[in-house]
């Protein structure tokens, strides 16, 4: 058989997650089996091989995409993918934009696959979500993969449509799906006392760099909205999410005193004003012999998709079993029960989120080589 | 795009694990991409549909398997396999027998894809493996999934190929990995106390129907040593296994007292004999803050494959989160640490089995389908 060949691969976004991604692809086993023909950050896009001849690492690309790069649009590089001598490519997409999601359905169309770990996609509107899924496999020969929205490189979008996909029934998928609200609470609610304040937590998890700049876009819940929408989707017979993350009642853990905060120096320097809300909460569930979790949830049977604090008794394994910023996800199936199938381990960070956008590319390596 | 034609599947070994893959392919959603065109048991072989014109079930099967079916060889079903009108079908090979994974390599080289349950292929000589990896993807078009081999359902091979094939390196897998032994230990020791003897679980387990009916053949570790062959084998630089499992230093659980009770009966009625062991195995650990449970290690770095009983202190998941007859999965790698990878639940049972098997049948299906 003669060598198979690379497949050819377009990266945009070369934050943490991106550069991940390109280091990964650069390096054996995946080097042999992909071929990087484009990398771009939001201003400029650079072909590969450079011109300067010295090759491009995700350590070095930097100088070398300023100095050649060039900028661009999607649809050009939708052209360049949907037109290679080995046969169309794949465009991952790891930037946070909405702009590029937009373009699915179109990229899709041209026959060129989509490999994302941004969650705007699949999380928006039904509207959106339904061109997607009408310009992708089985509707047509493009493939589109997102394991790494949910979970990162957790077996997570995998192992619910392996579950749906040979007849399962989905009882409920109960989790903690943000790494950033795991440390908080599994620091501020523990089983073993403390009496730690919140706002000290939630500032300790900033130095840390696990919450975003402004700490209020995680403690918002809308990112765990946006995996949970995902999530249902792929679940027959739970509610239409007309504007996906949107449409998920979700509990914000910005305490009713500071929603008044304008700023986020504002809301900084007012976050213990929220301490007395977060202790009251802690002692109820102390006294009930329970843990305080934010989780996500989802019913099929009851229509329920919703995000919201959880009181979880000190041996159940939300309570024991997580640490750090590690995600946990349960999924009580028909076959899975009484026990559920679980899956723990980290749910964010650059490379086991980069894993979950290169495994989703070997699948789509195969599928391809399959049958050349 | 005209419909995709269901793939030709032919079922081998028809025990509960047969059964109940049977009973998936026939019903929503997998009913309509897969094609069974023949079931066998380990005498007769029925074409599907049979000429009654009634339907075959999983549940009705047997009448018209005994009245149509006709003794049969395996190179005549990959014959029948290889030449289908929709292109090349699929073996499942459920059997417990050496046979048939004898001829997985000639299997594949016809052209014919293989799913199985069966663990004897996989974890044999390391000659048969060299043989089956020779003659399929990426060396030849035909595919081999045998993701049911370890932890039936739960996605334990898959990801295993996901954290090698993405770059990751494995520092350690270890795991509970027998339904049978998870049970007896679970059982016998516990994080809380309890003096239940030793003999008492075993039968116990034997009652419920969780062992085989010599309990030795749990209890020797072979079944483990099968598991952790065959994860070995997808790991670089793991050792060679000449003789598969038998290569793998296991730990036996017949205590030295009962090793020459020559026949199960005998070994039934003697079984309190070894209860004075294991209750010293059990108070050692507890001086210790620890519990025994029966354990597969990988331990690529160090050259180690083994099965044996190990201690885990009271806090760890594999003494507090491990329930019934749970299976516990850890990968720990350079990604994945200080914390690792953790998979959890059922790890036996027909259905979750089955399942096993079905999701690869879909990653065959999507492989197929997608260039058609």
């Amino acid at each position: 058989m003669s060598p198979i060949a690379p497949v050819p691969v377009a990266l945009i976004g070369l934050g943490g997650v991106g550069k991940a991604i390109l280091s990964q692809l650069l390096t054996p086993p995946l080097a042999s089996k992909f071929n990087v023909v484009l990398i771009a950050n939001s201003r400029l896009a650079l072909s590969l091989p450079a011109a300067t001849g010295e090759a491009v690492t995700a350590a070095n690309f930097l100088p070398t995409l300023e100095a050649q790069g060039k900028p661009y649009d999607v649809p050009s590089i939708v052209k360049l993918l949907a037109s290679h001598a080995d046969g169309k490519g794949v465009l991952i997409d790891s930037t946070g934009s909405d702009d590029v999601p937009a373009q699915y359905p179109a990229i899709l169309a041209a026959g060129v696959h989509v490999v994302t770990p941004n969650k705007k996609g699949l999380s928006g509107t039904q509207q959106l979500y339904s061109d997607i899924q009408a310009a992708s496999f089985p509707n047509t020969r493009s493939l589109l993969y997102g394991e790494s929205t949910v979970g990162a490189g957790l077996p997570i979008l995998s192992t619910l449509k392996d579950l749906v996909g040979t007849g399962d029934e989905i009882v409920k998928i109960e989790g903690v799906f943000s790494g950033t609200l795991s440390y908080i609470f599994n620091e501020y609610s523990k089983v073993e006392g403390g009496d730690v304040k919140f706002s000290d937590v939630v500032l300790i998890a900033k130095d840390k760099g696990y919450t975003e700049p402004d700490p209020r876009d995680d403690l918002s819940g809308t990112d765990v909205a946006r995996k949970l929408t995902i999530l249902s989707r792929l679940i027959p017979g739970t509610p239409v999410l007309a504007e996906g993350c949107f449409s998920v009642p979700t509990q914000s853990l910005v305490p009713p005193v500071l929603e008044n905060a304008s700023t986020k120096d504002e809301y900084l320097q007012r976050l213990a004003e929220g301490d007395e809300y977060f202790a009251a909460l802690r002692e109820e569930a102390r006294k009930e012999g329970k843990v305080v979790r934010y989780v996500g949830v989802i019913d099929p049977k009851a229509g329920k998709v919703e995000c919201k604090l959880g009181k979880y008794d000190f041996d159940h394994p939300f309570a024991t079993a997580l640490k750090g910023s590690d995600n946990i996800i349960s999924f009580t199936t028909k076959r899975y029960s009484p026990q559920p199938l679980l899956v723990q381990g980290a749910g964010a960070g650059a490379d086991v989120t980069a894993m979950g956008c290169t495994s989703d590319l070997l699948r789509i390596y195969e599928r391809l080589r399959t049958v050349a």
